[in-house]
C-alpha cells in the first residue's frame, strides 16, 4: 500500500475553509450565508489598479525577476518610506502572497526541529507553513479578558529553549484584531536582542488601525539584523486573488538565502505586480475612506455582539477581525450547526471556530473569529442570525 | 551572531540564474547577449489569452478556490481529454506554476530523509525543492553518448533503498530534450509498481515533441494510484510570468494531503487562471505553428553545434533544450568567460553550464545546456559567437 508522508497526514486542514462544504450545502438548500468566516473583503479593488492590469501592453508574458519587477520594487520603496520604513529595492523580494514570505522566512532562518514562539491565538496557516518547514510553533497564550494584549515577558522567557530561533508577531493581529503598542513592540525587540532571535513581523493589516498608531517591526532601532517583515497587498488594496506579497529584511545573509528559495520558484506572478505598482500611486486619502468604512463595521459588530446575552467581544484596535466568546459548548460544533441545522428568515452566518487559531488544545472552545468584511447592512443581518442562533442552539450554556 | 538555517546555506543558487550579474555587466558594457541560458521563449503569448485578461470584468479581486477556479478546472478537463488523459475537476489542483506542484508532491508524498530517484542531468530546481522538503535526490546518470536515454533498469534497482518513495521523470526532458518512449515509460511504471513507489511526472513540455509521440505517465494503465502529474502552462502558451500550473492525481489520499498545502497558501493567482482558461479554446492548429517554429530552431541549433570541431550534440526529440559537449576544461568557467571576457562583433551568448543539472560531482564539466528559445536568425548569431569563442577560449581542449 502506497503511503503518503507523515507531514501530509499531520498537515491541518484550514479551520477557515474546512466548513466550506457545509456552507455550499446550505446554499444549495436556498439559504443565504453571510461570510464572516474569512478575510475576503467586499471592498472594491481600486479601479486604477484593475485598469493598470487591463492596460498592460505586452507581447510575451515573461518571467519576472525572481525578486520581482524592479519597477515594482522601486515603487514599494516609495510606499514603505511613507510608512517610516526606509529601504532599497534590493532589500525587497516580491513574493507570491504573504504566504510565501512566511514560508521563505521559516525556511531561511530555521532548520528542522527549531522553534518559533508565537502569541496565540494566531493565524492558523502559520501551523501549515511550520509543518512544511518542519519547524515547531511554541505558543504563548494571550487572553480574551485582556483583549489579547501581549502576554507577560516572563511567559516568553520561560518558553525560550536552545532550539528557539525566532519570535513571530502579527500586528495588527489576525485573528484578534489587537494592535500592539510601541511599548509592546519594544519588549519584543529586547527579547529578540537578548536571546539572539529573529523577529518575524506579519504586517498585512498595517493600514487598518482604528485606535492609536502602528509600530512596524522595521521601526525598532537596533534590531535591523533581526527583523524580517512579511507583507502582502491582499488586504491593503482588497486584492487577495492577485497573490503578491513581500519578504523584506536588512539582514543580507537572510536576504541572500531567501533569494535562493525565490530563484527556485522562478518568479512571482506578473499581473498582480502591475496592480501593486499602480496601487502605490492611489490618492493619499485612499486608506482614509477604507478605514472609515471598516471602523464603522467594527463598531457595529462589537456593539451588536456585546449586546447579546453571555457574549463578550473586546474592542479590536486594528485589522478587520474580532474575537468573541459565546455562551456555547463547542465552537466547532456550533459553527457547523449554523450551516447544517439553522436558519433565520432563510439566512445564516458563517463564522470561524477559534479552536483553529490556538495551538494549545482546549483553548478557544467557546470563542469564534468574525471577519467584519461585509457592509453594515449585511453585518446587521448576520448579527440577527447569530442572536437567533444563540437562543436556539442545543449546546448553549445559558 | 544571528545564524540563518543550514538549509538556507545549503540551498543551491540557480545555475541558470547565477550568471545573471555577469550578463548584466556585459550589457552595461554595450555588448548584446543572446540568451540561450534560460527557457524563456520569445514566442508571443497568444493574443486571445492576453485579451482574456484585459477583458476581465470584476469589482473585487477575490481569492480563488484553493484548488483554483472551478471554471478553469473544468476547462482543463477538456484540455487533458484531448491528450488522452481523463480527469474530473476534483482531480486537479491549480498551482502557482509547475514549481508549486513539484513542492506539493514532495511535501505530500515524502518525509524528511526520504529519497526520490531522478535520472540526471535533471532540472536544477528539483534540488531546491528537495532541500525545502528535506528530501534526498538519488541521481541515476544518463549519458550524452546515448542521447540521454533512460538508464538501464538495473541502475534504478540498485539505487532503491527502504527510504526510496518516488521516481521522478521529466518528459520531454529538461535539460536534455530527450523524449522518453512508450517502452521506457512502461519500464518506469513497472519499477513503481514492483517497489511501491510514487511516479512523479513533470510534463511541462508535453506539446513539444518532434520525433515520435508523447507518452504521459497518466496513460500508464494500472499505475493510477502511483502517478502524480506536475504540469504548467508556462511553456505551453509562452506564459511563464503568469505562474499557473497544476497538481494532478487519481490518488485521493495524496490529493487530500496536497489540498491542505494548497489551502495553507490560500489560492493560486487569479489573472493567469483567466489566461489559462482562454488558452484551452485556442484554435486546434495553435501548437502546430509553435512546434514547427521550435523544430526549425532545434534543427538549426543541432546542425550548427555538430559542425563545430570537437562539439557533440545529440538530436533532442522534444522540449526546447539541447545538451552539447564542448572541447573545454570547465563549463562554469567557460560560460562566465563568455560574458566577462569575450565578444564577437559586439555580441556574445549566454549558456547554462551543465554541472548544475547533475547531482553527481564532476559530471557535466564539459557540457552546456542550450535553450533554443530565440528565432533562427538570433540562433545563427549566437552560434557564430560560440564558434568564435571556442577558437579563442584559453581553456579549450583541442
Amino acid at each position: 500500500m502506497l503511503k503518503i508522508s507523515t507531514r501530509g497526514t499531520e498537515m491541518p486542514a484550514s479551520p477557515i475553509r474546512k466548513l466550506v462544504p457545509y456552507a455550499e450545502a446550505a446554499k444549495s438548500r436556498g439559504i443565504k450565508v453571510y461570510h464572516l468566516n474569512i478575510g475576503q473583503p467586499d471592498i472594491e479593488t481600486p479601479a486604477a489598479c484593475l485598469d493598470a492590469v487591463k492596460h498592460t501592453d505586452l507581447k510575451v508574458l515573461e518571467y519576472s525577476h525572481s525578486a520581482g519587477n524592479e519597477s515594482y520594487r522601486k515603487k514599494l520603496v516609495e510606499y514603505y518610506s511613507r510608512n517610516g520604513i526606509y529601504l532599497t529595492p534590493n532589500e525587497i523580494i516580491v513574493t507570491t502572497g504573504g504566504s510565501e514570505a512566511i514560508l521563505f522566512g521559516f525556511m531561511a532562518c530555521l532548520d528542522a526541529g527549531d522553534e518559533v514562539i508565537i502569541p496565540e491565538p494566531f493565524y492558523a496557516n502559520y501551523n501549515g507553513f511550520a509543518i512544511q518547514a518542519d519547524v515547531h510553533v511554541k505558543p504563548i497564550s494571550s487572553s480574551i479578558t485582556t483583549g489579547f494584549a501581549l502576554p507577560p515577558i516572563e511567559d516568553f522567557e520561560q518558553a525560550i529553549t536552545p532550539k528557539t530561533k525566532a519570535i513571530m508577531v502579527c500586528n495588527p493581529n489576525n485573528p484578534t484584531g489587537y494592535l500592539y503598542s510601541a511599548a509592546e513592540m519594544e519588549t519584543l525587540k529586547q527579547l529578540a536582542l537578548k536571546h539572539n532571535l529573529f523577529l518575524f513581523a506579519d504586517e498585512a493589516y498595517r493600514e487598518f488601525c482604528y485606535e492609536g498608531t502602528h509600530t512596524s517591526a522595521m521601526h525598532l532601532k537596533g534590531a535591523e539584523q533581526h527583523v524580517i517583515l512579511m507583507d502582502t497587498i491582499s488586504k491593503r488594496y482588497s486584492a487577495c486573488g492577485g497573490r503578491i506579497g513581500a519578504f523584506i529584511t536588512k539582514n543580507k545573509t537572510v536576504l541572500e538565502a531567501a533569494m535562493k528559495f525565490a530563484q527556485a520558484r522562478l518568479s512571482p506572478p506578473f499581473y498582480a505586480q502591475v496592480l501593486g505598482e499602480a496601487a502605490v500611486d492611489l490618492p493619499a486619502d485612499y486608506f482614509d475612506t477604507t478605514k472609515k468604512e471598516y471602523k464603522l463595521r467594527r463598531d457595529t459588530t462589537v456593539q451588536r455582539l456585546n449586546a447579546m446575552p453571555g457574549v463578550f467581544c473586546p474592542n479590536p484596535g486594528g485589522a478587520f477581525y474580532a474575537m468573541a466568546s459565546l455562551p456555547i459548548d463547542d465552537s466547532d460544533v456550533f459553527c457547523q450547526w449554523l450551516l447544517e441545522s439553522f436558519s433565520h428568515e432563510g439566512e445564516t452566518v458563517m463564522l470561524a471556530p477559534a479552536t483553529g487559531f490556538y495551538s494549545t488544545p482546549g483553548l478557544g472552545k467557546n470563542e469564534v473569529r468574525l471577519a467584519y468584511v461585509l457592509n453594515v447592512e449585511s453585518i446587521h443581518k448576520a448579527m440577527d442570525c447569530l442572536q437567533a442562533a444563540l437562543a436556539q442552539y442545543p449546546g448553549k450554556t445559558i
